[in-house]
């Protein structure tokens, strides 16, 4: 294989499993020579990656959905990027694509592993490339199938959701409102809040930060809680399972005050409520829903079109700082789906 | 209205709320007169009471699917009697019936509760009286909704009871034997787990007091399990949601381990399997059901025709045993759908 002239891939690697919560140490950095793909393969420049909560869950070794990130390996990642070289008839160079690119500059991906890795071509004029990681991405996605398919919900009932302001969150709540219902968000501190309200339409946003949490529920949803899509867990879910309505439906997506842990998971003493209000508590993988990706992405991007859907994205830059950026997601501080830029 | 003569109702009230295990201090003992039923209504006198897990939440002043019994009120609970006085031409005197009974010799029902006190008649052909409040009773409609219409086995499936012994459990694992499936229960004591095995034919039980719960899983659901029934909560359902299989259903149907606890329930610590595995928790309560009642009850009458399903009852005797009998629950040591016999 012919080394692709003067490109240089920086990658970088789990050294470590992290006790709690991930640090520098739990990294390495690596670089590698870039090579021309073999036939039918092809190789894709790193332009945006996604930073997910997930990723978390993935430098663990324990059995989940998806098998561990091995250490040794580069870090698993979902990102855009651009085809700088292909021997595929399906993909051009130049072509704007989405993949699991994993967090390096080059990502050569041969013909065997086109599908697995869930290369697909995408388009700038529908969605940004950032949109594509958002709304139009996996949040998007796990947003929307989520909701309507395991939330079902109806117009005129009250939609919760909490990490609001992030990927998934900014998603539900305006597929919540769009059909129909009313959606209260949970979000930490005053300018998400009042972003999820003003800019995204949400009916109120609760500050976990500042407010009261419990409190907030009693005033924002006075017919109590119909659909909950819960990203955090905590005591959030407690929370709101002490407000759902009879035939309630809990989404779990995720469990980010969790995750860092390194006591027990924090399991919802409220479950209870669930036989009280005969509520159901389910929880999703986005993967399971691959093959209606396309239509999803064909109703989100009519109401990207029609303004009915906004998104927004918290851009971080360079390779480098992949370490502190994750921890982001962490502590709140990402303001938007968290991106890494890794070129332009 | 008359005095039926010579008859006197001795009535057990609840007198405070308690706090953890209700001791005998909690209730009240009153005796009245029994009158004539005014237009329309009846008399029963008591034969059977039923003596349910269930019965420790009516005693608390919490939100549920049912109003608390009021303190100073006769306690709630159901039973079966004998029409002993009737102005109702729907019933006749020494007809047997079923009805919210409450824990005291003869119960008045006046025509405007005929419906609302769940009365109808039994025939003691179909069942015998005790097992009319076991498996053709509450417990019975609860397990075969909550099995059929929550936990949806398939032909093949592993399904897992805990409280294997008790009313519920018991027909939740014959009814899953008779849908194809394996059954494994999960009960306190090597005499209720043989019985399980050696009478009803579940296919294993797990003995929570003198063995491993884990362990237990292990060897008998080597497939995983597909559909938990849960009635205990705490440690057990931490431990079957370690190994359910994907899209799981978990229906709640109690959590016996928690309901005399002074300290905060305690919540699923594993709940996050629900993801990894898109499985669903749901809670049951069978008053939702009650106008398919008489389906179930025609089915099961079947099965104890032909011999599928089996029952078991623990009958305790005397009225002025309650307050002691009911313990027998919490403590696990009733052996079979626990009965109180109040008269013969």
């Amino acid at each position: 294989m012919q080394v692709l002239p003067g490109l240089v891939n920086h990658q970088i690697r789990l050294a470590s499993r992290p006790v709690g919560t991930p640090t520098r140490d739990n990294w390495s950095f690596t670089t590698e020579a870039v090579h021309e793909p073999p036939p039918g393969g092809v190789v894709i420049r790193t332009l945006y990656l996604s930073l997910d909560p997930a990723m978390r869950g993935w430098m663990n070794d324990a059995k989940s959905y998806i098998a561990p990130v091995g250490v040794g390996e580069v870090m698993r990642a979902g990102g855009i990027g651009l085809v700088i070289a292909s021997h595929s008839p399906a993909f051009a160079v130049g072509d704007h694509v989405s993949a699991g690119l994993g967090v390096q500059e080059y990502c050569m991906i041969p013909e065997s592993h086109l599908k697995s890795s869930g290369l697909f071509k995408v388009d700038p004029r529908v969605g940004s490339l950032t949109q594509w990681l958002n709304v139009l991405g996996m949040p998007g996605m796990t947003g929307y199938f989520g909701l309507t398919d395991v939330g079902q919900p109806q117009p005129g009932e009250t939609v919760v959701v909490s990490g609001a302001a992030g990927a998934v969150g900014q998603t539900v709540g305006q597929l919540a409102k769009i059909r129909g219902c009313r959606a209260v968000g949970i979000a930490g501190g005053t300018a998400k809040c009042e972003w999820v309200v003003n800019e995204l339409g949400f009916d109120a946003c609760i500050d976990y930060k500042g407010g009261n949490v419990r409190e907030g529920l009693k005033q924002h949803c006075p017919k109590g809680v119909d659909v909950y899509f819960d990203n955090v867990g905590g005591d959030i879910l407690d929370h709101v399972l002490a407000k759902i309505n009879r035939k309630a439906r809990i989404i779990i997506c995720g469990a980010i005050s969790q995750y860092n842990n390194t006591a027990p998971v924090q399991g919802p003493k409220n479950y209870l409520s669930l036989l009280v209000n005969r509520a159901r508590m389910e929880g999703i993988v986005v993967f399971d829903y691959a093959d209606r990706y396309h239509l999803a992405v064909a109703e989100m991007a009519e109401y990207l079109k029609d303004g009915r859907m906004k998104s927004r994205e918290d851009v971080v830059y360079g390779l480098d700082t992949f370490p502190e950026a994750l921890l982001k997601l962490f502590n709140g501080e990402n303001f938007g789906k968290l991106v890494l830029q890794v070129a332009s």
